[in-house]
């Protein structure tokens, strides 16, 4: 499903999502188009609790979703099913890993000037209250960073902001790295052994189209054994019928988010079927190649593109990004302003397609 | 509607819940019956989502029903709504309280012989990653057991496994009280300020009839300050937007759980609604009354009743609690075995009546 595939494919994808029929919906940087598929799933879901009660049986399908989810986020990650946690977002990923490490004074974190709150809170709790140093580059010299007292690299895969990279030096980094991949998984190939990192955050509902409340959370082995869990609910422990002494998984499942529901897991699982059935690389090619052809229809209409990738984000300069993106909104057509920096950013799927670009293009304020 | 209010009160509150309707549904200390006005919500939201996109109006949405949802959270609890967090899970909740006191060797919690593998997780993190000692004793003799050594009593409000009751000399403790609420709010009339807890760890989908992953924690300001908060996600942060320097709220916001979904936010507060309706003080008394109704025709029968509180868990002795458990349901009977005890325990609620109560008798093994 390349960007010359037929229409009937496109016809076909875009069906799926509702939100396609009335929006140019070019927000998926913050919560993807969910499909119909996903919704009705929840809804089983839901009705099948409602009319059978949740024991027993209840707890094993939500066992059986919580298995099948996993294994689509390790598949999606180049990853072994067993170092994949499921989280509720990328944020917590981030955070079990960060406070995890028990850094201290002397210890020091570098990171890139353009992270998002979600990593920005858990180093900022590192400093505040461990005397962690956070050093701060651009995100394409993390790397060149790293001096003799660090003990981490986290930063963006793609960077949120405009959809910039992290560079490809950080594979040959000789202290642990941990990616914040909340705007890579599900939009750029995502391989966690050839990008050389510890640990990989990722969002489920954002490129992967679930529902909110759904990541995940890659961690190695080696990184897994020196982290600290302080958060120990009933399906992270090994024997958690063994009171003090359950201990916890060896397997990644020690940081699952405590609580996720069956409706919850359906829904994403549904999501990543749907995309799945589309095809990966086609997917992959698609968002990438619409994202390109709109970044350079941008620059013909005068607007100012911000340093990106090639990935499925494109920020671009606005006279008014606040006023801009409301009035875009008015016109149906979704995507978001990024604060502190003059830019709007669009997130381009391959659920789009080139009239959603030319609505974008028409809409804008002149 | 106390046990002999008029039979369409009950039916009518029976009516909201479908699962009542084939199944002696006696299961809630779990999973409470979801009602289908729950249902009915979080497919709205689930709808929404997928016909109009997830951009601003969402998170404008998500955060109303939020803040809707802490509301009556706090009213049940008897808390000022800044005192209330939402967690994903009453496991959550503690874990956050334990592991943020930050406690070390020297430093001893009091437990019960009695907890949940929610609470005794966290417990077992503080021993094993910080050499906190864990002295344990009978839930009705956790305040006689605090020494010169304790630094946090943490147990049960009502305890898992037959309902007994924390014992009342707690509000008069001079350490820290950590409540673990799970069969207690919703369950029984809990004030906060009356139990005299600093912290109150409560869940959503067990006595209020919520969806998974729903709950809440009360805190008391003075123990919110003390608190280490090591994960912090865009909506535990003052200033999410001012990077390192974001800060956290004052309120108990800080403890949000990172990604609660409106469809999860609406489900939950429409099963709130659902028991408004029907009038707390009446849901508790005829709880209440048919759980000690139950009691007392068990013991008619021949079964032992394990020591329990003016509370809605009925455990009694079974010659194979897993056998019986499989045969109970068999004939559409649902309640749990407790581990490591030879009991069957029965959660009673406002939904059940004295048909559920009698089937459960007639299933009995013999």
């Amino acid at each position: 499903m390349p960007l010359c595939c037929s229409l009937v494919e496109i016809a076909k994808l875009r069906n799926e999502f509702p939100v396609t029929r009335t929006h140019a919906y070019l927000n998926a940087g913050t919560d993807g188009p969910l499909p119909v598929a996903s919704v009705r799933a929840a809804i089983a879901e839901l009705e099948r609790e409602a009319e059978h009660g949740r024991a027993q049986r209840h707890f094993e399908r939500r066992g059986e979703l919580g298995s099948e989810l996993r294994c689509a986020y390790a598949s999606i990650l180049g990853s072994p099913v067993e170092h994949i946690a499921l989280t509720s977002c990328t944020s917590e990923g981030i955070a079990q890993v960060i406070a995890g490490l028990r850094l201290g004074a002397g210890d020091e974190i570098v990171t890139s000037d353009e992270e998002h709150p979600g990593l920005l809170g858990a180093l900022a709790a590192a400093r505040e209250l461990h005397g962690v140093s956070i050093r701060m580059a651009a995100l394409g010299e993390v790397a060149g960073a790293v001096g003799p007292a660090t003990r981490l690299v986290a930063c963006s895969h793609v960077g949120w902001m405009s959809g910039s990279l992290a560079p490809a030096e950080l594979a040959q980094c000789d202290v642990p790295v941990l990616l914040d991949g909340a705007q890579g998984v599900g939009a750029v190939p995502v391989d966690v052994t050839a990008l050389g990192c510890d640990a990989y955050a990722g969002a489920g509902q954002k490129w992967l189209c679930g529902p909110d409340g759904t990541g995940m959370l890659h961690t190695t082995p080696e990184l897994r054994e020196r982290l600290a869990v302080d958060r120990r609910g009933y399906g992270n422990q090994a024997h958690a019928d063994a009171g003090l002494d359950a201990g916890l998984h060896a397997d990644a499942r020690r940081f699952d988010s405590m609580a996720l529901s069956a409706e919850t897991l359906a829904c994403a699982l549904a999501s990543m079927r749907v995309l799945a059935e589309a095809g990966w690389p086609a997917v992959y090619e698609r968002s990438r190649g619409l994202a390109a052809l709109l970044a350079e229809r941008l620059r013909e209409c005068g607007r100012e593109v911000a340093p990106r990738g090639d990935t499925t984000l494109v920020s671009f300069s606005s006279p008014d990004p606040a006023a801009e993106r409301a009035h875009l909104a008015e016109q149906g057509v979704i995507l978001r302003n990024i604060p502190g920096r003059p830019w709007l950013r669009a997130s381009v799927g391959a659920w789009n397609d080139e009239g959603d670009l030319e609505r974008l293009l028409g809409a804008l304020m002149v």
